[in-house]
């Protein structure tokens, strides 16, 4: 039996997390079996199972570790004004999304999945919020801000799954239409950026 | 053995679609059985796979039901110019989704559904179509265009289901709101509308 430190758990985890990101994105989640994926990853199945409880677990924490991986790309760099903080936020987006095409399009393809679901609306709800503060500081969004931020991020992953179907725009220009259109919902929201 | 018309036949398949827009809305898919499907509309078992060979079969064909209804009530009157044809649909939408909440909510969140999906690509697909053709007659949409419209019917659905989530603006506000937006996206797409 090895002896593993607290480092080689954390290592083997994250290795198994990226060669997940790969296996979800390479083949329909119907043709993995824990089986499979134990194999891939040169391991034994009771030690995939020691990591991760069952297939779906796995396949949630793969996105979540990609969403993290986001989530500190996109972080705000608050010396900047709003647009300029939203702009620089969406670059960097864009440029995760391009990088990650696979487990991006998995991800939005996958929303009816409970867990992904939940993983998604957590995603927006707190890009939302983010948005809605540069807007607004401290006081709540107004009912129609809600819905125009909350709408543009759908605009958004629509935008996107569009652009890496057809792959015939650089990201400027998605990078441009998204801004352009965000700026649009929230005047129609009777607000500033 | 009755001897159903042709009539009869219809009618009986269009009584079912309706129960089950309304089964599928109010239980989850895997609470509904074909049995209880049959038990619900007063049949056999056996009547009900004669219409339907499986309960998959029936879940796609109450969506698509309600799709060619939801065609049918936007159908943009061409006599209008293009700016009050798409607003006097979209009028014509919001109606819809606020009579159809359930239904809408259940196609939207199953979305990965491959059936659903394809259902929801093809409705996309045709209004984005509509939009486009209203805005550059007979030349195709530029990519950048195609990305604008198609990444605004995401922004549609997302805006729809946080009115239908908080019901706290009225259908006006919605529809500015929608139509606003897609003025800008269309505009960053260096078009007008």
């Amino acid at each position: 039996m090895p002896a593993y430190t607290r480092l080689d758990v954390d290592e083997r985890r994250r290795r198994l997390l990226e060669l997940g990101a790969d296996l979800f994105t390479r083949f329909a989640y119907d043709e993995l079996s824990m089986s499979r994926i134990a194999k891939e990853a040169g391991i034994s199945k009771a030690l995939l199972y020691h990591y991760f409880p069952s297939k779906e677990a796995y396949f949630v924490a793969t996105l979540e570790e990609k969403t993290a991986e986001l989530a500190a790309r996109t972080e705000p760099d608050e010396s900047l004004p709003p647009l300029e903080q939203l702009s620089a936020s969406l670059e960097a987006y864009l440029a995760w999304v391009e990088e990650n095409a696979g487990s991006y399009e998995k991800m939005i393809r996958s929303s009816s999945v409970p867990e992904v679901r939940a993983l998604l609306d957590r995603v927006r709800g707190e890009t939302a919020q983010r948005i809605v503060d540069g807007i607004r500081g401290d006081k709540p969004a107004t009912p129609v801000l809600r819905a125009a931020v909350g709408g543009w991020l759908w605009f958004m992953d629509g935008a996107c799954l569009d652009w890496l179907e057809h792959r015939d725009m650089d990201r400027e220009t998605v990078h441009g239409l998204l801004l352009a259109t965000l700026v649009g919902a929230v005047l129609a929201a009777g607000e500033g950026l």
